[in-house]
């Protein structure tokens, strides 16, 4: 009887374990972005950014539940609820150039047919995602850019705004700051940093998802880096860099220092990894990121999931916007180590 | 006496065959772009695009020949003789777009520390590659696009020129030929197609390179796809894609199709083949090109060199305008399987 019951003892305590160490299978995963020092985020704030989040898992869920519903449909979803909302640097929470400008990009992949579209630069086309979409079903390019993307999504009979539809008092009071400081460094006769370091220099969104049938798609897309030069591009455009979904290997999208993306071609090199030497998603993301990345001096991170659904969102910057959603609708939305 | 004869002879032909099988060292390797069917190249079409090919190779050795020669200086002299030269889609040569625009894109990587710049859609800068090499150089962008490219460029001293010097006859004509026959297919109320097969629709020039130090660098520059709508941006200023340089690995220059180069990330999946899977240069190209691209329908090839010197050009169209040249200067410039 004691002995059975031991028995019975080890045979729950395997059980639990078993249970606690299975990863959740994700379907859908987001993020909204880098995250700077804990301290300058309100708790008004947090749960502002939480709610969208979760709004932004669920919408893409809901996409996922239907009998047709595709990862890329999902992905485009939920990318397109955090561009709507104002708490994220990607369609109205842009933030602005060094001439005060808006200038979106954003990008789109199907990991099914390795088909994508990209739109760079755009400033009046109020979700740029569904742009970068429609670039990839109604041309035979990747990629689009300034008004020549202006003008196709506008004949593709998208949604356009007028540029003031961007405009947010947190973002312009950041790009102020900096023209004070710029101009305090200029007349005290030092050299103007073109990049000084605001509280929030870089952020974007992005998604990714594996529906049913097990295709991946990843989408991303983003205001672009606070104070950056007239006509800079990031790597959210950039497929391979922000933005790879490959069905069988893995779906990906990266926040960060946009520069080190493209020149590390992260989201490529985490597929790669995978492929060509076998590693794992968490083993293939963490040597990106934390591996190579990090001692560059490249900040960022990035949320992915593989052919299973397991998901992986390492970070080398004080937190990541990330969340994920599984197929029975559990969600789970962490800003820091939490 | 005929038996030490013998003995010569023998080791003779081992010396002709050893010289024969080893493979030139080549430290810089160029390309002019895919090339359409032999028929369409006159003989004094021919002979040009050969003396030009031959000084871009000669300039870029100069570069190399000098005590502190390095490769990145040596890829972008080549392509600017490209670029300055009416006959290749770079520069001077480039095609134009739907509305009848020129727009260029280039880029410049430097393998010994993974530092890349871009420039895509500029219209007035003489120079692509040397704008690409400015924003490497003098900002902390990686891709600067249109208007805000153009702008630093001329703040940084860059040659600007009048739209009216890119108009070339040959490059005229081809839109010409495009619009009246989409002109035609409206009348005839068929749909007019967007990317109608011009008979030359793609082009690029590009350059490969390693030094004395082992430093590889590579360069492309364009002036895209022929016909192509407005904004379209292809894979020449995209890191990963139509460019790459990885110290110890390989440097690529692609030509073709941008869309496919773009998708299938082709620079960098040719270096992650040789790093993470151990192929050759020579395996790792004809996988990507031969391999991947053309059963997906993606035409084109790229030139490369890894890190010892060998030289690999796999493409999968008629033909490729591609050269190299040795350290002491023997050089060989090949237009189709010759």
């Amino acid at each position: 009887m004691l002995h059975s019951l031991l028995v019975s003892l080890v045979i729950l305590a395997a059980v639990v374990s078993l249970v606690q160490a299975d990863p959740p299978k994700v379907v859908l995963a987001i993020h909204g972005g880098t995250a700077g020092p804990r301290s300058e985020l309100s708790p008004e704030l947090e749960k502002l950014v939480r709610a969208d989040m979760q709004r932004a898992l669920e919408a893409g869920h809901v996409v996922l539940n239907k009998p047709d519903g595709t990862a890329l449909d999902a992905v485009e979803a939920a990318v397109r609820v955090l561009e709507n909302s104002p708490h994220f640097n990607a369609g109205k929470g842009s933030v602005f150039t060094h001439e005060g400008q808006i200038e979106m990009d954003a990008s789109i992949m199907d990991g099914s047919n390795l088909k994508a579209g990209a739109v760079a630069s755009v400033t009046v086309i109020k979700n740029p995602i569904t742009a970068a979409r429609a670039v990839m079903d109604k041309t035979r390019h990747v990629l689009l850019i300034g008004r020549g993307a202006e003008v196709f999504a506008a004949k593709a009979g998208l949604e356009t705004v007028d540029p003031a539809y961007f405009w947010t008092e947190r973002r312009w009071n950041q790009i102020k700051k900096i023209w004070e400081r710029e101009a305090k460094e200029r007349a005290e006769a030092k050299q103007a940093r073109a990049d000084s370091a605001a509280d929030e220099p870089w952020g974007t969104v992005g998604a990714v998802a594996r529906d049913a049938r097990g295709n991946l798609a990843a989408a991303t897309s983003t205001g672009g880096r606070t104070n950056k030069m007239y006509g800079r591009v990031g790597d959210s455009p950039i497929v391979g860099a922000g933005t790879y979904a490959e069905n069988g290997v893995c779906a990906v999208s990266g926040t960060g220092e946009g520069e080190f993306f493209i020149r590390y071609a992260v989201g490529h090199d985490i597929a790669t990894l995978m492929k060509y030497k076998g590693l794992s998603l968490d083993a293939a993301t963490t040597e990106v990121i934390i591996g190579k990345l990090q001692p560059a001096g490249g900040e960022g991170g990035v949320v992915s999931i593989d052919a299973e659904g397991n998901f992986a969102a390492p970070y080398n910057t004080p937190g990541l916007y990330r969340g994920y959603i599984t197929a029975d609708g559990k969600s789970k939305v962490m800003l820091y180590e939490d």
